[in-house]
């Protein structure tokens, strides 16, 4: 497989395209280079020059309308460009309308590193798992309130423990998106529309977030073999699917209450069998990983 | 998909092929249908009468020689059919011959169900995990070890709880090649051939079996807070790879120490990240299931 890189287009740095190639060690030992030409006027513009095959759309996620990744998709697949997201805003607000279009102009459309990372989750449905029906999932998705809530069980303050997730590299510099279980929502959305086929709307997610847990009863309740996780669980009824992100009580025999640091698990409700898969210790590459595992997905020869 | 069966070849109840369609609710009923024509002479003459697409390969498990399974096997591709089975033995004797005869016609060779049953483990590689390396993997793989070491746990003799495995159709009549090792030792073969390319012979691999455990030190443990398991390694060494199935003690802690009754799971240790997957209480249609996964995979559309 060979790949050249033809366009960056950063927030900080700038635009920049050339079908010809760019020198992505440069790049990345931060010589940005100037732009030959005038400068692109907007999106559109800047992809067209560079004549990309496959758009990495990585901007940050909008949980409220999903913009601009959306529009940024649209565009790449408009254009005949695959198009991979790490942002879990498009499958959320426009993943039938994006799914649809790239059926119709033949380009893949992936989302692996939306959840977990690069872990198989997207990639193991359908053919991994054909022929079967998914009646929920249970699954502890967010690294911040998982070292948070174990920082507290070593006797941390919450204050403390947020400033020790963000000095490892975990939390955001503003952590309110993981605390208040925004992350994993929007988490459990994207996965209840892809994997069970229920357009759920984030406002339909029962959401309960860490802050008012008490430090005092995290302590005791791991003293007594139990830990507090935020648990996303999500369950079929009828036509929809019952969806809640919220701290749960788990017994220290629970696989989910296992899980430390940056490490997170789901477990499928199969009809014909439970399925759990669980990442362990990830690093920041792992989203790298699960960006490239879906170029080799999308550029394979079938 | 449509579908018909062509035939039939069983131990007790003979064989019967007929290309046109047999009905299978009449024959799980019982009712075996008498062969029109000459008895086919052998398993070739048999599989050319039914004229079948698809061969679904259930004989018992020969771990010393893999027959007469590779046999069958070869024969189906040699026909033009997808060969699909739940018999670990092929993997283990005659992996690479057969994958390559199945390339060279272009047909499927496919056995998810040989290990973990339908759970997505073969299928998961590579395309569920392209551009990684596979250094090893741990796993508790064999469902009658984990049942008769938690019966044990509980109070009862290694002669009770084998007798309490078999009842719930967890264990053979003759329970040796699970209680020695054998069954997870072939296992451990069949993934590290399969997916570390590596031909590892029977016998490299460092086998012990549950029943030298002592009964008082198993309960004595669970009590403490650890529990035996007989524990299935891979790791790569060289060109080569180090693998071993024996007992070993595991904290309460760890996910491996969790699984209760039909429960298996297994930790891949990729370069990027492990990652675990855990098959909850299976019972038998699990294993069919694999076959039918495997069938939908074979013979999908692209």
């Amino acid at each position: 497989m060979r790949w050249r890189l033809a366009g960056v287009a950063t927030r900080r740095n700038g635009w920049v395209a050339d079908a010809d190639g760019l020198n992505p060690i440069a790049i990345l030992n931060g010589h940005f280079p100037s732009s030959t030409g005038p400068q692109p006027q907007n999106f559109r513009e800047w992809l067209e020059r560079s004549r990309a095959d496959v758009l990495f759309e990585t901007s940050s996620l909008d949980a409220q309308t999903g913009q601009p990744a959306i529009d940024h998709i649209r565009t790449a697949l408009e254009l005949g460009a695959h198009a991979i997201t790490a942002n879990k805003g498009p499958i959320v607000h426009a993943f039938r309308e994006l799914a649809a279009l790239a059926q119709q102009v033949k380009k893949q459309f992936l989302y692996e590193a939306t959840v977990m990372d690069g872990t198989p989750i997207f990639s193991v449905f359908p053919m991994g798992l054909p022929a079967t029906e998914l009646r929920g999932f249970t699954g502890v998705l967010n690294s911040t309130t998982n070292v948070v809530l174990t920082e507290v069980e070593k006797g941390r303050s919450f204050a403390e423990a947020i400033r020790r997730a963000q000095a490892l590299g975990v939390a955001e510099t503003d952590p309110t998106a993981d605390l208040d279980g925004w992350d994993a929502t929007v988490k459990v959305a994207a996965l209840a529309i892809v994997l069970m086929g229920v357009p759920v709307k984030l406002e339909q997610i029962q959401r309960t977030g860490i802050r008012e847990l008490s430090e005092e009863k995290i302590r005791s309740c791991r003293a007594a073999g139990m830990r507090y996780k935020l648990v996303c669980r999500a369950e079929r009824r009828g036509e929809g699917v019952d969806c809640s992100v919220k701290p749960e009580l788990l017994l220290a025999g629970d696989p989910l209450a296992n899980l430390e640091g940056t490490s997170s698990a789901i477990r499928f409700d199969l009809d014909v069998f439970g399925l759990s898969i669980v990442e362990h210790n990830p690093g920041i590459d792992a989203t790298g990983y699960g960006l490239l595992a879906d170029f080799v997905r999308a550029v394979k020869i079938p």
